[in-house]
């Protein structure tokens, strides 16, 4: 008969290496037929439970140390945890002799002064003290450790920023620096794309292919899963993008995430449009706007990321900026088409932010009241609402010509975008209706521009965008229109084309270019404000200081990097109660 | 000073271009400066409102008909509102020369017995109705009315399938039937690409673009934008895609809908593979699950959808269906990498249906107990809440390995996926340690299939399927591994592939060839068991009886089809009380 024994451990520290070989150390022992080590968090009891490897009279606390053991018999179970102690200690002794180690972070940057990265692993709890140390050293930091709360990252992630210093994760699985990797990372050769990750199995995938498809990579920079939601607002990544727009060495850039929360998307897009070079972005599970605004490529998975990458390294057109006129004011788009309406806010909701639908594709984007538009907005005035006794707009343009009249008086409004459809049974003039219109709403916009001191719309960015929207100074008005037809359509195409454009109205026959066009318009960079991270540093050598899992810093000597290994142990040997006294008596000190 | 004045009309029914007509006359009277003819819907009220023309004592019911001037002077306003009667006259004047048009349906069909298709656009609350006596009829239904309730479609669309015949809406704008466009349509050239469209101005952008880059369309059958709903169920989607796989003049298959409930999506896409013609698949704003998946190509929008189309007419290769076994049972994936599981989520929620994980896209996915597996699920096994105290799974294979026993144990998993991620950092053999776990799974289940009889995964399609699971029967266990890595990371990636594929495992090297092999491998088709729509007839010339808008019918005279409209008026002339007391009459009469 089977049985199970434990022995529960309170209030001491181990590193999950040293768990690890102690269960593997049990498992060896005669007559053991399963054993588990793990700290006594719900989820790892419940894991036991279902290995049938969890007693029903367990008492043990979330950060006491469990081990259990299922054996032949009674004896076999109780001599195994009997050893617990001897195979503790035998770990131990190994690590003993490496003894010339430092204890700490600033004993390992006196051993290893040219050091510009620390590699944290170290359990999430203690992880951010670790890393507001490295980053007051003036290091780099990669963080591994998951568990570190989000208010670390933020407060982490702002101390760096204004030292010019990266802060990769946390939660950051990979990075590739100089040739060098970090934590997870697979060997590639050096190359000419820079990858910007806010996954780490998404960089591996991409990085990895990258290598086999024959290119290679000059930085992988990994920035945490967390960073693109708002709370962090993309720091990593902002400043990943920046020194990777700087460094001659980076000929295309690829972006790889999970999909960022919307402001931020807005913010990354107008980011990487500014670095001038390709940069392929894949924003996993979100649907792309396009298959290319500019010089950003948009890519469906991770393959077809490294793929387009390494096409773009063969290009290798310097795609110049827009150097036009940008918008600064809203969009207000105006559809007869129900699909057409979605089909933009699909391609324009990574670039305009925020934007409102009374056809939302997410609820957050909903415009409270379909007569009333805010900030960017694109309607469906083919939607019921509007339908009751009423023909379709694609018949009658009395709608929208009276919208039309309400957007243009709005001072904040800087473009209007519609669509014309042609075909059967639709208006068959519908350019002879709008055109007037709105060729008397661009003349009335430009007298009043001229009365007023003629502030046009600005080429500056960023901060000039927000002031003119919060004063409410008019601008230039932009009509943009979709024209959906054929040349065999009853409406003559071509005089309906003609028609809007002497009007003034930019034509595009397809979504698709609007949207470009559109994204392209609407594209505002804020100036970086902060220190620049230091792009010749970042290219030295990559020396290295290791808390935590020693893996990773015998990857790093493996590698041919300079590194050395913190013989880290938590404060207090991991006594919360004993941390916690020792914190007061060191503020107090500082006091 | 202007003035305002205003004119109530209760229990009339007039139709949408009788109003649009009067409000332009009205225009059109000297000193008038505005006019709004409206039903006094909420809606109606609001927009009047926004153009300064309600006024502020009024009182009318949602179905009153509501006149407003707004004049220069008090006179102009009243002479206005008193030509009311005149303008409806004139309009009425012009139609009574017209009274050799049919008043009903049935008065229609025999004016024109070779009908095969009626349009419907009166009011959404008559609409229904008049579907049913045309499906009555033995008529194909065009429903381009709105505003039809869910229960009235379902129960029209199940009635039309057992019939053989289609419903394409409620609210469908645009179809091209053998040539004819009904409703919203552009003239497109006649060619080889059938189109399925749950969008209207979606399908008019495609069906344009397609003509524009030079080719044509066989047919393109509408569905009204619910029909992808749960609730409908595809019924008219999946119509059209059997009575289009079967033309042999339609090669190439275009199907555009907004995103479909994920398990219309399975079905439809299930549908679709086994046309097995090129479809061209663009769900807008749903993220393309890869760029192709056997026949299945998936575009990123309406533009691209219709140059893949174009593109596919060219390759003209006939892609075999996958004649390989089919899998029955659900799909576990056990990943180490929490990118390379969400990544799949993406590639394979279209396909796997329902599909949970612990680390879902959206929160219907959410798997309840991150340590039991339901249905299909894809497990990221390095998320932190297994991580507390633990090695990495890219590190540590001890937690993989015994839910992978987990997993095999369920008579219900048909295949078992893994990634198997390499590089620094990570397990110098983690196929060595998993493949003997494999083998031993895979020889266990083989033999414990012998034991009960041999029942191996059937060949046959949907009703096996699910019996299949029901009764919780054995069948063969796949595995199908991911492996990232290189020739150059210190695991030699050569033997980590080949010692996976010794244990019998298929293995790929990238999430997009599993994505399209899994995808395959789960195909399942209901056999249709409802009668067919009748191709030959189909091909019949065009012929139609319009029931509404008057241009629509004359959209089908100039387009050289046979047309009769009817000249409907509403049960009791639009009077709801009086009409609901005429049904019940009819009801007592007929029982």
């Amino acid at each position: 008969m089977t049985v199970v024994k434990w022995n529960v451990r309170a209030g001491a520290y181990y590193d999950s290496v040293v768990l690890m070989q102690l269960q593997r150390g049990l498992l060896e022992l005669s007559g053991v037929l399963d054993a588990g080590v793990v700290m006594a968090t719900q989820a790892n009891r419940d894991l036991l439970a279902t290995n049938n490897l969890l007693p029903a009279d367990i008492s043990a606390n979330p950060d006491d140390l469990l081990i259990v053991v299922k054996a032949d018999d009674d004896n076999s179970a109780t001599e195994a945890i009997g050893k617990v102690d001897e195979l503790l200690a035998r770990r131990k002794s190994s690590i003993v002799s490496e003894d010339f180690r430092p204890r700490s972070l600033s004993a390992a940057v006196k051993q290893l002064p040219e050091a510009n990265w620390v590699l944290i692993s170290v359990p999430g709890r203690y992880a951010a003290g670790v890393a507001r140390e490295a980053l007051e050293l003036g290091k780099h930091v990669f963080l591994y450790s998951d568990n570190v709360s989000l208010e670390d990252e933020i407060t982490l992630k702002k101390s760096a920023r204004e030292k010019g210093l990266l802060v990769m994760g946390p939660d950051c699985g990979t990075a590739i620096i100089n040739g060098i990797g970090l934590g997870f990372a697979n060997r590639v050769r050096r190359g000419s794309i820079g990858v910007v990750g806010a996954s780490g199995t998404g960089t591996q995938a991409v990085t990895a292919q990258i290598h086999n498809l024959g290119a290679g990579i000059s930085h992988a920079i990994g920035t945490g899963g967390r960073d693109l939601k708002s709370d962090v607002g993309a720091i990593t990544a902002h400043q990943a993008l920046d020194v990777l727009a700087r460094d001659p060495d980076t000929k295309v850039i690829a972006l790889i995430s999970k999909p960022p929360s919307p402001d931020v998307a807005t913010q990354l897009i107008s980011a990487a449009q500014s670095t001038g070079k390709p940069v392929v972005i894949y924003f996993i599970g979100y649907p792309a706007p396009a298959r290319k605004i500019g010089n950003l490529h948009f890519a469906v998975s991770l393959s077809e990321a490294a793929e387009k990458a390494v096409e773009q390294l063969a290009v290798n057109s310097h795609q110049s900026l827009m150097t036009d006129k940008l918008i600064t004011g809203y969009l207000r788009g105006l559809f007869s088409g129900g699909t057409l309406a979605f089909e933009m806010m699909v391609g324009l909701q990574a670039s305009l932010s925020p934007l409102y639908s009374n056809a939302p594709i997410t609820n957050y984007q909903l415009l409270k009241d379909p007569l009333h538009s805010e900030a960017h907005t694109i309607i469906d005035l083919g939607d019921e609402f509007f339908m009751v006794g009423r023909l379709h707009p694609m018949i009658d343009n009395d709608l929208r010509i009276r919208r039309m009249k309400q957007e243009a008086a709005d001072a904040e409004v800087g473009m209007i975008l519609f669509d014309v459809v042609l075909g059967e049974g639709s208006h068959l003039d519908p350019a002879g209706e709008l055109a007037p219109v709105i060729k008397e709403i661009r003349e009335k916009r430009i007298g009043e521009l001229k009365s007023s001191g003629g502030r046009v719309a600005p080429n500056d960015f960023g901060g000039a965008y927000r002031d003119h929207r919060e004063r409410g100074e008019l601008g230039e008005l932009e009509f943009v229109a979709i024209v959906i037809g054929t040349d065999e359509d009853p409406q003559n195409i071509q005089l309906q084309v003609s028609q809007l454009e002497d009007a003034g109205v930019k034509v595009f026959r397809t979504a698709s270019e609007a949207v470009e066009y559109i994204s392209l318009k609407f594209s505002h960079r804020e100036a970086n404000q902060f220190p620049p991270v230091d792009l010749e540093q970042l290219k030295q050598p990559l020396a290295g200081i290791n808390v935590g899992l020693e893996s990773f810093y015998e990857s790093l000597i493996s590698q041919g990097a300079q590194a050395v290994h913190v013989e880290w142990k938590p404060p207090a040997g991991g006594n919360e109660r004993l941390a916690s006294l020792l914190a007061k008596m060191k503020s107090k000190k500082e006091n």
